[in-house]
């Protein structure tokens, strides 16, 4: 590939790119796309602006930039929690790091590339690519020092500004933890694997062991039941009924007139609707946690949430072995209310290990699955093979622009639409694992993307592209360095393009929203449904922290051997970053608060980055036989190796469990201040299990109300 | 080689065995040997008897198995608390399992093996050994479904064997702490890396956080001095008047007359003794852990004692994480007083991370330095090259004899006397990681030992003599089960003459106590000397258990391929249980008790070896071209991993931790009793620092008087 083919590359994304944040700067200002663009405002407040129709609403404009920049950290906070800021911090980190190593690269690395062998350099834009990747210098070269050291500098700032995040992100956490009014989740233990007895309930049977071996702190308990079908009637028929309502308030407008062109599927009298609508109200009024009616018909299975009077019982129950039987009494710091993943609860406990295991067998097996499309995707940057596999496919090849086109562009493309499939098969893998939260769902599923992420797009994109139909490169570890050292430098030519296309169209197609905007154009004018308020998403970390960690590990990996990806990623970071920070402020409503433990996998994942690094460079340098650079290499990489375990002793703790300390603390404030009593009332109808959408509406109301984010929603900025 | 040489080989061990055997049952009976071979029995008594001289003292009887024999496992839990029966259990299990899978091979495997070839069979004592090997099965051949059910009665047995242990060794592990008088270890947590202040003393600010936070259940807490020059010149004194006085005692007989034999080094007049005697006993008077004298002149580190009022207060304090530094206020449950591993916690916290990558580092580079004599060891085994490498070898390699002594003798003995220069090493290195107690130390010197042997003796033996002088077979891991399954049958000789000789011969030199013995008589009867009562050792669990579980991997890893080693495994598992129960009865002194923390190691390991037993027989099926086998066995090992992962689910915390209901019942039941003022009381004095001696002596004293170990102690039974 050419200078020429990437730029043709970067200017059909650069305009796609230009092309999609205008048409997203007009369609935000149309009313009918408000609660596909301002989803987290709406729930917020509750209201809707009608503007009238003006001719402005037409025109591009580029103020959302500006006012997505103009927030604060500590507005962002206050917004849409602590999560969102520590997932921008991720992208502030990487812009640091990477406007450094741009810098060392642009003047130290990429002159020592050029000029590396003696030739006679082309017209700059009909070079090949590979005169700037490391390949071009001589083995032996004396230069290679630049390398080394631009490795030193890279690597080293990238741990000073690792060690100040993790520093920032556990102290804003620590600050989030014991200023933030009191949490529910922090005085409740999620109590699995209760003993079964002939002659007691559950319920008994709880209030025993606890009185008996809590009694100072216990306060009460809430039995967790078995979904039945009672309980998927009553789900179902609420839904029902709220479609019902919705197409109600649709079908029927203020004048009370069947709209022409409303969806002929539920056609019926007006008073039918009434009807429904009265009896499900009934109902839908028996429907609360207390109500014993449902309780009664519910099976009870052996888990409750237990709640005691102060967070440090709360904490200490959750953390001591109950039982000297590990499978019984198996206790948790519970979730917060909104983030139970009720469904999960009743699993018995005994199964949990061995749906585990299966899950980790199941994405095993996925992963080596997705392998396929990824081979196939991968002979398409090989035009000769193509052409030998497809003999008719040589006319087509002849133009060049078909050529750039293919080569530069398609295969992207064609992985990045295979990867769509990843992210909710991972997620229903996380839910099968049986994790007790939705947060913990989205974690696991997070990692599980991750991994698969890297594997799929960076280690079987260099091993098999380099030693084409042979996958059996995992099966030699000794070789990898050396493997990667010859196998990079040739596919960052695929890097850069996933650069181009994967990273920048992403970020296009995450602000431009496309599928929720189709989703919403389908019901609003084909269906004429009204807009379901709790629709809000939350926002997706598991596609979008592992997407801008694999940047971040093609950043790192590509850096000395092929600097020319650097200017590229930086442009992502930076869209990103704006882009983020308006989709986190308008669209997304963070429904549950995990305070910031994404992190330690950031920090855990850009370590790693940084160690292949290391190792590919020693693999380069042993090919390139400059014996001092490996030595020093060997230094950098368990400098490196050091480092991270110092972080993990010094940092990790923090975000597996809250110290004692600052919950004694903070018992003692709320007891002086006398709030106890209330919170221990609070406590007691905090987890509901039969009405989700109320508490999770409860909750949005609570962060709105905490954080005064400012500024009106105007659909027209 | 062939069955007559390996015959030659048992018969010589045989031959050694019994004189050994014997040797020791005249050693045993002579007077001046009572403190090597009756060490534990004399601490426990502190009182001799003299026998007069009889002829029955020179004659050999078994007398002493019988008596090893007699005693129950409860008597041996009284005498040698629960991790010596812990040690016999590995034993009784290695027992039942191998007994099992010698009762299956000899009449499933080794028919099928022997009659495997259509070959004219020799007289069975010059048949090579290869025919009853694996190898000598024909490719493809129907009959191999015989080693996949050998495999699987094996495997299955095995399982259920382990599973049953671990439930009775937990179960005895939780009677032995709930029955157990009250162990001031449960009351105390070891708190770490306080931090300093400058206007407070570190007492003042560890009273200061623990009133404060845990204010309802603090007692008291005791500090813990870095052991400086003072110290050091007390403890050297202290042994200096100790061997004065042994000299004294010995030099001036009850009459008063200087013995003429006494070693002339130490001549003075007696005088000198006594008004030394004198000032040391006034100095050791003021050695005492609650003299302000010495402890004022000690420099006070970072770490301390504290003792809770309840046991539950202690394990709660040690697990919930203090303070949100997680570098700060660490804490850890206290070991016993007589465990405590006094100069290893004034180590700065911070540093211990370090240590440990150091250890680990230091402990992989040792494994790898120790390749050379291994390698040079295995080829003696490989007579023709030898031959080649010293030409005037040849001569002598003619004589039948010979040959089969080299082949079948010298290797292992060489291997042997190498491997007694790794479980020094390795305490060593353990030693340095910084762990707080003895017996933590021990437990990790055993598991690096474990893996040494294992690595060094069966990997690297099995590897490097298959592919000899290629060292590059561990990085190919694909090919490891076709690569093990061709190696181990041929390897098979060499791991049955190793069984022969180390495993019996260590018995022997176990029994004979020959360094000990040695020891004894210079210092008795050359330099004559008293015996220093304090010098008991403790049972060597770091060198002992990895041996144990060595065997067994030997074992089942030849099971199916190479029976003819169960015979000599199951001798020497029977042997090893009577020499082991005898000298847990007679020579060590347990000083501490870790309650059974060894058993998981074993259970891990034992684990491993079936998954190997499992891969290798994989790679054997692989090779033979019996697919159904093969299948079979995958099933085998995923039923293996999945039982291993319950076991450490079901058993594994029981282990690492103790219940909340058993401490609190605990708690309760001293508080009716009124003994929890008492057992306060005793906790201030527990753990003194500046007089290990009298510590140790007291457990040991502690120990006898619980368990009334019946029997007197007769040095002529």
């Amino acid at each position: 590939m050419e200078i020429s083919a990437l730029l043709t590359s970067a200017g059909i994304n650069i305009g796609l790119c230009l092309l999609f944040l205008s048409l997203y700067s007009v369609l935000r200002k149309q009313p009918g796309n408000v609660n596909v663009y301002f989803g987290r405002r709406l729930a917020q407040e509750h209201s809707r602006l009608q503007d009238p129709f003006t001719l402005e609403r037409l025109v591009p404009s580029p103020t959302w930039i500006v006012k997505a920049w103009q927030f604060t950290e500590d507005e962002i906070l206050q917004a849409a929690g602590l999560d969102a800021v520590v997932f921008l911090r991720i992208l502030v980190f990487s812009i640091r790091i990477f406007s450094i190593a741009a810098f060392v690269c642009a003047f130290g690395v990429l002159p020592v590339n050029y000029f590396g062998q003696e030739m006679r350099h082309k017209h700059i834009p009909s070079e090949p690519l590979d005169v700037f990747t490391i390949a071009n210098v001589k083995d032996g070269s004396r230069w290679l020092w630049v390398h080394c050291l631009a490795l030193y500098i890279i690597t080293c700032s990238a741990c000073i500004l690792l060690y100040y995040e993790y520093k920032r992100i556990s102290r804003m956490r620590l600050a989030h933890i014991t200023k933030s009014p009191p949490n529910p989740s922090h005085f409740s233990v999620l109590v699995r694997a209760i003993p079964k007895s002939k002659n007691e309930q559950f319920g008994d049977i709880i209030r025993n062991f606890f009185v008996n071996y809590h009694g100072s702190s216990y306060l009460s308990h809430q039995m967790i039941y078995r979904s039945g079908k009672v309980q998927l009637i009553m789900s179902n028929a609420e839904k029902v009924y709220k479609k019902f309502v919705r197409l109600k308030l649709t079908a029927f407008d203020q004048n009370g007139k069947p709209s022409i062109y409303r969806c002929g599927l539920c056609g019926g009298k007006p008073n039918n609707f009434h009807l429904y609508r009265n009896e499900f109200e009934f109902d839908s009024k028996k429907t609360d946690c207390t109500s014993s009616d449902i309780i009664s018909e519910q099976k009870d299975c052996s888990a409750a949430f237990v709640f005691f009077k102060t967070r440090y019982a709360a904490i200490v129950a959750s953390q001591v072995l109950q039982s000297s039987n590990p499978m019984l009494w198996v206790t948790n710091l519970a979730p917060e209310p909104n983030d139970v993943y009720w469904s999960n609860l009743w699993i018995p406990y005994r199964q949990l290990w061995i749906r585990r295991i299966l899950t980790l067998v199941a994405s095993v097996v996925f992963m080596f699955v997705f392998l396929i499309p990824v081979t196939f995707v991968q002979g398409l940057t090989h035009l000769d093979q193509l052409q030998q596999l497809f003999p008719f496919f040589k006319g087509i090849f002849k133009k060049p622009l078909v050529i750039k086109v293919v080569s530069g562009y398609l295969p992207s493309v064609i992985l990045l639409l295979f990867f769509y499939t990843v992210p909710p098969m991972m997620m229903l893998f996380s839910a099968v694992e049986g994790p007790i939260s939705h947060s913990g769902r989205k974690k696991s599923a997070c990692c599980k993307v991750l991994y698969f992420t890297i594997w799929n797009v960076f280690f079987v994109n260099v091993l098999s592209g380099s030693v084409i139909n042979q996958l059996n490169a995992i099966s030699r570890p000794k070789d990898i360095p050396s493997q990667l050292a010859e196998a990079v430098p040739k596919q960052a030519t695929f890097f850069i393009t996933y650069v181009l296309t994967s990273g920048w169209a992403s970020l296009c197609s995450e602000i431009m929203q496309v599928f929720s905007l189709t989703y919403n154009f389908v019901t609003k004018y084909i269906l004429r449904c009204k807009d379901d308020p709790d629709s809000i998403p939350s926002f997706p970390y598991h596609t979008e922290v592992p997407k801008v960690l694999l940047f971040g590990l093609l950043g790192f990996t590509c850096s000395i051997l092929a600097p020319l990806i650097l200017p590229f990623l930086l442009i992502y970071f930076c869209l990103g970053y704006v882009v983020y920070r308006n989709q986190i402020l308008n669209v997304y409503c963070s429904k549950y608060e995990t305070v910031g433990r994404i992190w330690p996998i950031v920090h855990n994942t850009t370590v790693f980055s940084l160690l292949l690094t290391q190792i590919i460079a020693i693999g380069v340098f042993g090919i390139k036989h400059s014996s001092v650079a490996l030595a020093f290499t060997i230094l950098l990489l368990i400098f490196t190796i050091l480092f991270s375990e110092y972080c993990r002793q010094r940092f990790y703790p923090i975000f597996r469990s809250f110290s004692a300390q600052d919950l004694i603390d903070m018992d003692r404030e709320d007891e002086q201040s006398g709030k106890m009593e209330e919170i221990h009332q609070q406590l007691l109808t905090a987890y509901c299990q039969f009405s989700p959408m109320k508490a999770t509406s409860n909750f949005c109301s609570d962060i709105s109300t905490n954080g005064e984010a400012s500024g009106e929603i105007t659909s027209k900025d």
